[in-house]
């Protein structure tokens, strides 16, 4: 189940850097991709810095609508997570390719991913040189959520078994969120 | 022992999105500080986007010097990592009150912080809208060097027991970086 995230909390989704995915929409086009160079840029309101490559389908729904969402997915997405970054979506309807299940958003019409860990739906900030020169995307997060099973209503919480989100190594090659550390209250 | 990166594989030490410490230098003043906002930002040259708080000491010598070394911290110096991202530098030399033993960088004049997993030598680019809207900075990295019982030469490679990169939650708790995972190829 999805649970609202406070969006003074979104940064927290994000804060340890796992890899995320990307869903865009303009009209009836849509598209999902994988992005690694995603991270919290402020708390609140809160914004994400995100990469997107200059020649991606991606990037033009982006440009168009103004909107995506950016969503954490979970080890058990390996596959669709290496997938959606090693095809483009001007060629194929990734979702109908690789059974990916969506449901709408709350606010903006990019869909939401079924089986992420989290799901920040997003409106761009425009940056026109920021873009042109790195590649690089302002986004505000407009609506977080997290699957509850995962989430303590402040914190993630793995479990150690379950589905953790993931950090993106090299391709096709991902690190699973791992052991909590916490330093000792002095 | 440090080990060589090659410039075009230095994203690599930062993909999966571990935290970082950063130090910088300039004339006799140094600080470090822990930062989780960074990423990888272009592939060859290297480059990071980096957050850094307007008003923290290392804003004002990274302004001045230009320059600064982004290192990954391991599981090893858990309570260093929090520590230093919890002082300023301007009131406390954190060398010396945290017992943090360096050695020269090649390029900068900002120290390496020994016992890291990776260390970044970065040059500012300078792009001061970007860090007056944003607090965000534009780094090219100069020199890249891994912890040579963590890395392959084309990947980090953690072992069971051993350290690890770490990847910041809250104030003060941290993922280890978890199981590696690869995708089969098909």
């Amino acid at each position: 189940m999805r649970t609202a995230v406070p969006l003074e909390l979104a940064y927290r989704l994000l804060n340890h850097g796992p890899t995320t995915l990307i869903s865009t929409a303009h009209g009836d086009r849509r598209n999902v991709m994988a992005a690694a160079w995603v991270m919290p840029l402020d708390f609140d309101p809160p914004k994400l810095a995100a990469v997107i490559a200059a020649d991606t389908y991606t990037r033009e729904l982006l440009s168009a609508s103004g909107e995506c969402v950016v969503m954490a997915p979970t080890s058990e997405q390996l596959e669709l997570s290496y997938a959606v970054g090693s095809c483009c979506g001007r060629e194929i309807d990734k979702f109908a390719r690789y059974a990916i299940a969506t449901e709408p958003a709350s606010i903006v019409r990019a869909p939401l991913v079924r089986g992420c860990a989290a799901w920040l739906e997003c409106r761009v900030l425009p940056e026109p040189a920021l873009a042109e020169r790195y590649d690089l995307f302002v986004l505000e997060v407009l609506a977080a959520f997290a699957e509850d099973r995962l989430w303590s209503g402040k914190e993630w919480r793995f479990e150690a078994s379950g589905p953790r989100t993931i950090h993106h190594s090299k391709g096709g090659v991902f690190f699973a969120t791992g052991e909590r550390l916490a330093v000792p209250r002095s």
